[in-house]
């Protein structure tokens, strides 16, 4: 039976075929569409699990399983190696999705998963500040311009008039060499010093690799009143970006409550202070709209709704296209049992492929 | 980065080169050196976890992660559709193993998990054996004819000087086919009835899909004293084949106590009531060598150390024999800071692949 590989290359051949923006575009429609059907006992999604990594700098594998019931299940590996860019020259978070049949467990497609990564947190940023930013931002701050920075920048891009980008990192290189990475979006890109994003930012996204321990990352004393943050970096016990005193006064909205209460900004939360979920905020923006004039905090731990969402759209296209690579890498071509069926032809037994 | 995929077709080329039992010996002889040298403060096994599948019978798509402190990840992502050959002619266990650098989280390699499924779980079971079985085993019962079966029988003829095999299944289809399946075997095997099988046993393996609620599968009235039993069906809550009354008279014995409590045969018992498990016994034969005179159970649910080992078998000859196919999975040969380096290029944006 077919396995479906959608590798870099057929990445590469998606995006100079539907564009960068209508991937993107299309990603957002589909997201929000997912949030808004979402129905809990269709679709089951598990908290992430998994190993913690030792190296030079602390860091995770993780799984990341969902399942629509009766269709798929979609389950994303993870890791985030903070000294990866540094020692290795390759991404802090890389990944793969996989795709299953839940009738008969059969993988059908492996997708990367790193651009599908950093494509469905932007989207998820993008959607939550839709209905949690004012709607008249215009500046967006962002705090760590790693990866993560240009897909929250492009997808932002995509839903608010943005006027002007202020960027800082902790890393000068890392932060000069932003404006190049966005300047495909054609905004007005400047480094700045932390102090002056988070003064004049309406939306503020924070997409840092600080060490557990070791956060806040920002002060949070001069925000606008009715800043948003997007607070993209909490994904491990102890990882927080944001002071107590934002979260306190802001509406504080995780993506997938049981998994940010353990590794999210709402770790620093008792329950009763935590606002709505992405999914309640899907399905009812009206009930929310008011916080669009006061501060709001959405606390992106990731989601597997979001992997489901965009390893479909990523297939969608790949198939669409004609593109990606069949293998056949499980051994169930022969006879359903014998495990030797296929891999040791004896004569006399039958061989189904 | 490279992704080696070790798929079906180069499984049948490791069989061609390597042959189907110095394949079978070499895993043989890795797996009992890992489980002799296993150290728990080194390599950490967690207990299967899952969905539950609600097909025409009562499935699972379950991740089986392990890790090697400093090394690697292993994960077996499997399935288990009892439906499959009945309804689409392929097996019931469908499963791949990937790896993991530890370092940087890269996928190193991803391996078909149906054939090394079907090897380890037939290794386990014939070096749970040796430990436990009487040394002058020479009648192997098999109940449950299925993929299974060919592997707990191929893996046991290796160790044990096998005159007879005695198989009985429910479905007279399967079981009048297995002669067929294992004949490469050399080994007299004859159909028979189940008691016949349960009286003459010295080693009695039972593989099968029994539902859940519906055990015991044998009745374990009439079975030989020193008799051996590999329970290799249960993995399942409520999935059981064994007679409370057997593991009670036997030395009960998990290959990994936590899953076994939980989805094996040692559902039934309390914990002050089970025996040593697989590592132990593997470091400590001699302490239990008077057991081999008497009534022994290896309660075999699958222990993720034993698709750490076969995936690294299989991987080692691959390797050696310059098998594989290579792919670029992961969108990391671009920028580091950069998700659409690779897959969106810019003017003035460097791209190192």
């Amino acid at each position: 039976m077919d396995t479906l590989l959608i590798t870099q290359q057929d990445l590469k051949q998606i995006v100079a075929r539907v564009g960068i923006h209508a991937l993107m575009d299309g990603l957002l429609h589909s997201l929000e569409r997912a949030l808004q059907e979402f129905d809990e006992t269709q679709t089951e999604v598990r908290k992430r699990e998994g190993f913690l990594l030792e190296a030079p700098q602390p860091g995770v594998l993780e799984w990341m399983p969902v399942m629509r019931k009766g269709d798929s299940v979609t389950l994303k590996i993870v890791s985030y190696a903070p000294a990866n860019p540094r020692r290795f020259g390759i991404p802090t978070i890389i990944a793969n999705n996989s795709l299953y049949d839940v009738q008969t467990g059969h993988l059908r497609a492996l997708v990367d998963g790193v651009l599908a990564t950093a494509l469905r947190t932007g989207a998820a940023s993008a959607i939550a500040s839709k209905y949690l930013a004012h709607p008249d931002s215009r500046v967006v701050g962002l705090v760590g311009c790693g990866a993560q920075a240009v897909t929250q920048l492009h997808a932002l891009s995509r839903v608010f008039g943005i006027e002007r980008v202020l960027a800082y990192d902790i890393d000068p290189d890392v932060q000069k060499s932003l404006p190049a990475r966005v300047a495909f979006l054609g905004l007005e890109v400047l480094p700045a010093p932390l102090e002056v994003v988070e003064a004049q930012a309406d939306i503020l996204c924070t997409a840092t690799s600080v060490e557990v321990g070791a956060g806040p990352v920002i002060r949070g004393t001069a925000l606008k009143p009715h800043v948003h943050i997007n607070a993209v970096g909490s994904d491990l016990p102890g990882k927080i970006e944001l002071p107590l005193a934002v979260l306190e006064r802001s509406l504080v909205c995780p993506d997938f409550l049981a998994q940010a209460l353990v590794e999210g900004e709402c770790q620093q939360l008792s329950p009763e202070k935590i606002g709505p979920h992405l999914v309640e905020l899907a399905k009812e923006p009206a009930r929310f709209q008011a916080w669009r004039q006061r501060g709001t905090v959405f606390d992106s731990t990731g989601f597997a709704l979001e992997d489901q969402v965009v390893t479909e759209v990523l297939l969608q296209h790949a198939l669409a296209l004609g593109l990606g690579t069949v293998v056949q890498l499980e051994n169930i071509n022969g006879s359903a049992l014998d495990p030797y069926g296929y891999v040791f032809p004896r004569p006399g037994l039958e061989v189904a492929a």
